[in-house]
């Protein structure tokens, strides 16, 4: 039960955001960050709702035909945390002590804190709250403040503050303080542009009591949000019950428990906690890049959801995989009009974004990533494997047509076989190249999947056959000399960095380095062509020669790295290195490796980190006959893991100890 | 001399926004665009001052490091052309008649109007006026008024207005509004953010007079415009007669003659009139996209000075041609900075702007156009070879130094030879390419200049051998199979562009589809390897074979581009597909065919008409000995050329007739 208990000492940096985004509360409807009651300087406080956003133009330096027209931000709501308590004469300025109590078995946060007045008078505040999972638009409080050693008249005053977007002073501040309007009318808020209505119901606190010394006042607080004005009556307990059978039953399948290591066992439960929290529900919201615990990437969707969340939801919470999936068939005709608008065939799913359009305004590191198509297209194959789930598939299908009909409209048949000219592959190091290895890759995947469903469902017939012969011809570039993939037609022509000529400091490169000096190197931001190798079972050998070609040039700046080049690591018996990368990926936010955790997690790793363990050290693949196996990677530096996973609606479970023992 | 003027019935476009931009006059200082004295719809009045500018920061949708800061907008400044004309209870508003009669020999520009008012009374407003080249922040008018059919009180009242800069609306209308602002002081003006000042000194007029039937009023007015507040006194007639022998100067070097085409002979005098009115004279301005005739492409200077306006000018006004390699001279402490800010070393001159910094907020069709550094020290090294004019060149060779070190720095030796990756050439249908042709051949010129200049000065001889090696091992593409020119490393292996079913309103491409659609496909803007052809005298056979496979898969949607396929015909023989190339370019501003004409002068082909002229239909070139030498390539349809060229300060006649005759 210990190891479910997170707690300020467990922090690798007890920053104010730090802690903010770590203890952060979420349902995947609404997320409160856990900022302190008594504000504090540095403080982020502020409250989130998925796929609540404000749009905004996109100003280009140049302007050209086809660019995304409008920024969306996740518009940053009212602080539901503050309070403000004082005496007659005395304000509860100075924090003295904190606490937190991060219950991740039940999803409850319980928090004390003491806090003196300049004269000394002390105060305690105990606060235990939760994010409602049984009703999804409930933030629940119950707040105890006891006088420590003082008697007198105590003043609270709770009433959630609209908090306006921080501004980002380091780029385009101007568009993001466009963004702060909010339309206030009764229990209403509108945004200006994108026209998004929610509604609130807010029991404000506003009381003066008295207390003796040692006495104790306490009162429950409940706020409600809603995009539609409906509002149950709830109570306080009988959710808190709700929460905790919750999620009992999604630790039942879900928790990976890793036994000799208590560091990456509480690493990898809040991985798992935040993941579960964060994910849309309804099939109209996803999973934000740093879920719903702050503001970083503008609360936008992108590729993290498919590639990095998917797998994990797919094999432990299949209804939540089926919503994010649903998000997808959602937002198809918005694709089909973004691929018309750029006059080619099919649909193209936006790069980033909340709506469904693209929003990305500088589309060599946007737009120009078609391998989101290929990605979508992969995760909705693995839901069907994995669950047998085929009535969805069915339903969904036309995702699958219509993102390979793009491939077909995009690409082209050359001598060399079909060709994907113009894209950008998951390392966005390198730009608008020819043939990026894992975007053919996933195309062909996207190209053969369709074909397999046309046939299935015995429609598109003339189409798929050219569906099946581009699949069949996809080009991939190949070093017959050094015996390496090609990342992409020019990559192995590029000239190598100079990482020894490269100061710590000037890492992550992309802030230190123009695109043009970054891309005409080889070096890599992240897995890419090895991150293929991940998903489509490669040759050992030949993964063994990629990987020592293309790990010594990855910077790993983008967090999406480690976990990939972890599970890589373990398929090719490299034990150390594997748990090299996953402990860093497993205890990433938990320590604040990337330093930023600030801003919110970084989800598409924690979601990397199941990954790490799963697909990599308890090496789960699909065997050549389609059957899931196992094989045992456990690196000698842990004991034991033990986790389960869904398979065809059975439970499996899974129990790996040391090799050798 | 009826050829040397310029009447409305030359014009294949007399919309107000093309009579003001063809018979806007200009002196290299200050432009005055060629509206009518009494305001109409749809003009677009105004001056400009060369280098005179308003800077904003650039708002990026997505910032990035190193990219551009400021934009850089040539400031519309004062209307000095519309007054106020009316009797006490009428305003003369409607326009009857219009008569321009440009004096190009001259360059006085005299025009007649008749207005009415709405009750029919009829005035003629006679105007004669010019931007002197005697003192260049003058520009002067004599007005006479005549009552046609009527007697009476007129008021007339010409102060000279500012005007706010025109909202693009299409294209990032903020940034632009936010360019209006001018703090007015006394006789000064200020740019907010630049900070540059500019003096007037304006005779206003403001005055009632009776006319009898018939009768004339006649009146001076001089407007002074300068960055000092230092007014020489002035005199109509002294500055008259100086501007008639200034311009006759200018022609008796300068001018061509087409003997038997009245109307390529108009197109290219028009051609040469503006070139010599709108080149910066101070070596602290240069010649922008548009000249001083009007708004287009902010008032930039581009490498369109290098390569399109410099050979006439160093053939024929090496003066000119030196204040306008001053200006690059004066920039390279910047360019320098710039350099450096990308972690190169020397220096690299800015894509586009006006002081020097690099203002292009698209980098991959702005700084990756390095070829900017070539196209430069190009420019000097043809300066010194035509004029012999050695000490300027040895005040100015840390140019070619700086500019060779940046490329030693930028590019780097590999199993094929010295490679530059990460570039855009001239074609800017194809952005951010690996061994550019046209660049690389002009970094390898670059290189050998800058080891010849060494040497001559015995200086920097360590560097000098590693500019000398890498000039001789530097790569260029070669298809072997089909004995092609490669554009860059990856050009040959793209999909063709479907032009059959590319309908023509989608012309220009940039404005009709996405740079990824069209990047990714064989297409190009402009000439990129032939305009190195042109420069560097390629195999005949060889520049057939390119000609043949690059010809077809150009759109000319630059203007840029037709003189050098002119060029490239006359030296294949094939003449009648000169002619063509060469009648569009003569004409292109007078008959407005890229439509756009309004927006100021496509000065890059207006010296591009010249190159058409001398290096094509009289094959100007230098032998293998370095000897200067021509060959008539005189198509069919022009009976015979006449022109001058200053060699090494020897005026050398051009004559050629007809073949065969």
């Amino acid at each position: 039960m210990q190891d479910f208990i997170l707690t300020l000492a467990d922090l690798g940096n007890t920053n104010t955001g730090n802690i903010e985004t770590i203890f952060a509360q979420a349902n995947g409807f609404l997320g409160v960050r856990a900022s302190g009651p008594v504000l504090e300087k540095n403080a982020t406080p502020g409250s989130f709702v998925n796929g609540f956003y404000e749009s905004n133009e996109i100003i280009y330096g140049e302007n050209a035909y086809g660019y995304a027209k409008n920024h969306e931000t996740m518009v940053k709501l009212f602080d539901l945390r503050t309070i403000e308590i004082s005496l007659i004469d005395e304000m509860f300025s100075k924090l003295v002590q904190r606490e937190l109590f991060l219950n991740m078995k039940t999803g409850i946060l319980n928090e004390n804190y003491v806090y003196a007045t300049p004269s000394g008078k002390q105060i305690k505040i105990s606060l235990e709250s939760f994010t409602s999972h049984a009703n999804r638009h409930v933030y629940a409080q119950k707040w105890n403040i006891t006088a420590l050693n003082f008697e007198g008249n105590i003043r609270v005053i709770k009433n959630a503050k609209h908090i306006a977007p921080a501004v980002d002073s380091e780029f385009d501040p101007r568009v993001r303080e466009a963004s702060t309007k909010l339309v206030f009318e009764k229990n209403k808020l509108t945004t200006v542009n994108s026209n998004l209505s929610l509604y609130f119901k807010f029991d404000e606190y506003n009381d003066e009591f008295e207390l003796n010394k040692g006495q104790t006042q306490e009162f429950v607080q409940l706020y409600q949000l809603s995009r539609e004005n409906l509002f149950l009556d709830i109570d306080y307990d009988d959710l808190k019950v709700q929460q905790e059978h919750i999620f009992q039953e999604f630790w039942d399948v879900s928790d990976i428990e890793i036994i000799g290591d208590d560091r990456l066992q509480k690493g990898i439960r809040l991985n798992l906690y935040h993941l579960f929290n964060s994910a849309g529900r309804d099939g109209k919201t996803n999973f934000a890049a740093k879920g719903l615990t702050g503001e970083g990437y503008e609360g936008h969707y992108f590729w993290d959801t498919e590639m990095y969340l998917l797998p994990f939801f797919i094999y432990t919470q299949p209804d939540i995989a089926k919503s994010l999936l649903s998000y997808r068939v959602n937002q198809l005709s918005i694709a089909k009009e973004r691929a018309k608008e750029l006059d080619f065939k099919g649909a193209l799913y936006p790069w980033r974004g909340i709506s469904g359009h693209e929003t990305s305004a500088y589309y060599p590191a946007g737009t120009a990533q078609l391998h989101i198509n290929g990605d979508i297209s992969y995760a909705f194959q693995l839901y069907e494997k994995v669950t047998g789930d085929h009535e969805f598939i069915a339903l969904a299908r036309d995702v699958i047509y219509e993102t390979a009909r793009f491939w077909i409209s995009y690409g082209f048949h050359s001598s060399r076989g079909f060709e994907i000219h113009e894209v950008t592959g998951p390392d966005e190091y390198t730009a608008l190249v020819n043939n990026n290895y894992y975007t053919n890759k996933m195309a062909q995947n996207n190209l053969y999947y369709a074909y397999e469903l046309a046939k299935r469902f015995d429609e598109n017939e003339k189409e798929s056959i050219f569906w099946q012969q581009a699949a069949k011809q996809m080009y991939f570039g190949y070093d017959n000399k050094r015996k390496i993939t090609q990342q992409d037609d020019s990559f192995l022509s590029k000239e190598p960095w100079d990482f020894d000529e490269t100061p710590l400091q000037n890492y992550p490169l992309l802030l230190h380095y123009h695109p043009m000096k970054i891309y005409k190197h080889q070096v890599l931001k992240q897995a890419d062509t090895l991150l293929a190798h991940m998903l489509f079972a490669e040759d050992i050998e030949q993964m063994a020669r990629d990987c020592d070609f293309y790990e010594p040039l990855t910077t790993h700046d983008s967090s999406l790295s480690r976990a990939v080049h972890g599970v890589i690591a373990s398929r090719l018996g490299r034990d150390k290195q594997a748990y090299s990368f996953f402990s860093d990926s497993a205890i990433m936010d938990l320590a604040d490796i990337q330093g930023n955790a600030a801003h919110g997690i970084h989800a598409a790793n924690m979601g990397g980190s199941w990954l790490g363990l799963v697909y990599g050290f308890a090496g789960l693949h699909f065997t050549s006959e389609g059957e899931l196996a196992f094989e045992n990677h456990l690196p000698r530096e842990i004991q034991a893991i033990k986790f389960k996973i869904k398979y065809k609606n059975e439970i499996k479970e899974v129990f790996f100890e040391q090799k050798g023992k």
